[in-house]
């Protein structure tokens, strides 16, 4: 009752290795191969032995796939959609988990245009990266985003929507624009406002680093998290998501313009109006479960 | 062998609690009475049980005081120091926990000319706020700020400085107005960043609430949190530290427009490059015990 017997992965990192770990745990009758175009991380991921085997070449990771997933940077997939080209059968679902999804569908289809593409992405991850970042609960009870293109065959769409569904996921089926305007706001733009943020604090004459780091507890250290991430990952969903991000970014620079301005001429009133209306915003993303409700994200004080 | 015996809390939100707590635990001789403006807090307080007693005035709560905190939203400094004005005793220290610190030290000693002021911030915090908010742990292992005036008498500073220290906290002595420089990056635009991108997320016509709050898990909930912030806290903080949070706005903006620019025009090596320098900070954050090195916070994941 598996909705895949042969799984290959294409990219080890966080994301990849933790659809390996994940699927041991939760298919435990599916064999996965994995491949990483960095011999490094083949030779750690065979190591830590998630995989059921580890290919030499991305070609024969997929020969006997009826699924491939691409977990490289979204900058990456045209590549690799064309390494394992000649070697995909006819009948494997390929799908991805890239971060923006219209110029992913458009780079797939252009590589391989006869191929069963379903693209995905599963709204998760941490700021750690490579295949020692992953592990089996990383997708649970958060959701992962199909945008199917029009000429999708129903039955694709429904085995990689229970294959998310095996790993813990809740599935939605989104249009890929409208995918790519919400994932602008919702991860690109915080993204990049986290990376603003830590540049400018680390380049004051007046405030040195170190001060920076001492007083993080202020608020400072949240943005760290995010600014973390993995740098070649972003640029890419930067560069291949652009105008929905600057879209986003000019809409945030609009607002903190007018809060700038409010400071500017004292205007208590307009500041307390916002603080007090983004409180529920907070209340809503913990009543619905995609955060913890403990104070200071369940960090540990003792 | 303590360094104060009858300490007078004024403001039992979630840093006047917390103070009381601690002490509480790591000075158990020591008396604490509390007072709160709002008649609510001060009940609720009275049936936790972290105060010895709670008066009904403020000038009541400091009568027998050698210590007297001012936790209190910075904009009601004054008007709380007049408060206590009449009763306050002659050799009394009087401290605050303010997050802006040049604009207290004008508003107390102007009240209250002749008061030995030793001002504090202990940066530490949740997003939470009130009197239930409080813990005992708060402020272990996050430093505390004192900036006394030039006027202050060394024995007090060693005072203050013993019941920080007594309270978990590290200590670290500064010039108010390098201070509020400092806090300006690591705190307070931070906290107004965050509040934008929250206000922002909220009031797209292209992008439902609900989508924002379903994938909030792709980074935009970690901006959530401190933007739940007490509003009024933070209100008074901008108005009273607003010349450094102006100017830490400012080099914000133009770092942002750069950025904006770069993936306008496909710089990704630009983007790759500053992506890079951010993950050193977090690494220093961490190793200096400022953060969790747990990923996503130490956010529970199964």
């Amino acid at each position: 009752m598996l909705p895949f017997a042969n799984i290959a992965i294409i990219g080890l990192g966080l994301i990849g290795s933790s659809i390996a770990h994940a699927t041991r745990a939760q298919m435990p009758g599916a064999r996965i191969t994995g491949f990483d175009q960095d011999p490094a991380v083949r030779a750690r991921a065979t190591e830590l032995g998630f995989c059921d085997d580890i290919s030499d070449s991305a070609g024969a990771a997929v020969i006997d796939a009826d699924l491939v997933m691409l977990c490289v940077p979204v900058g990456a997939m045209a590549s690799t959609a064309a390494d394992i080209g000649a070697d995909l059968p006819a009948d494997a679902v390929i799908s991805d988990v890239g971060s923006s999804k219209a110029s992913v569908i458009a780079a797939l289809t252009e590589v391989l245009p006869e191929a069963r593409i379903i693209p995905a992405h599963p709204v998760a991850g941490t700021e750690h990266s490579g295949p020692d970042a992953g592990f089996a609960t990383l997708f649970q009870d958060r959701w992962c985003i199909l945008t199917p293109p029009e000429t999708a065959v129903k039955a694709d769409i429904e085995k990689v929507r229970a294959f998310w569904e095996k790993l813990g996921a809740n599935i939605e089926i989104m249009d890929a624009k409208h995918h790519d305007l919400v994932l602008a706001v919702t991860s690109h733009l915080p993204h990049l406002i986290a990376y603003t943020i830590v540049g400018t604090a680390s380049d004051l004459e007046d405030v040195t680093r170190s001060e920076v780091i001492k007083y993080s507890a202020g608020g400072f250290r949240d943005f760290t998290r995010i600014a973390a991430s993995d740098p070649t990952m972003w640029r890419d969903v930067f560069m291949s998501n652009k105008d929905a991000v600057l879209e986003m970014l000019q809409r945030f620079s609009e607002d903190l313009t007018a809060l700038q301005r409010a400071i500017r001429w004292d205007k208590g009133d307009e500041l307390f109006d916002l603080f007090t209306k983004t409180r529920a915003i907070r209340r809503r993303i913990i009543e619905e479960g995609q955060d913890d409700a403990a104070p200071d994200f369940g960090r540990h004080h003792e």
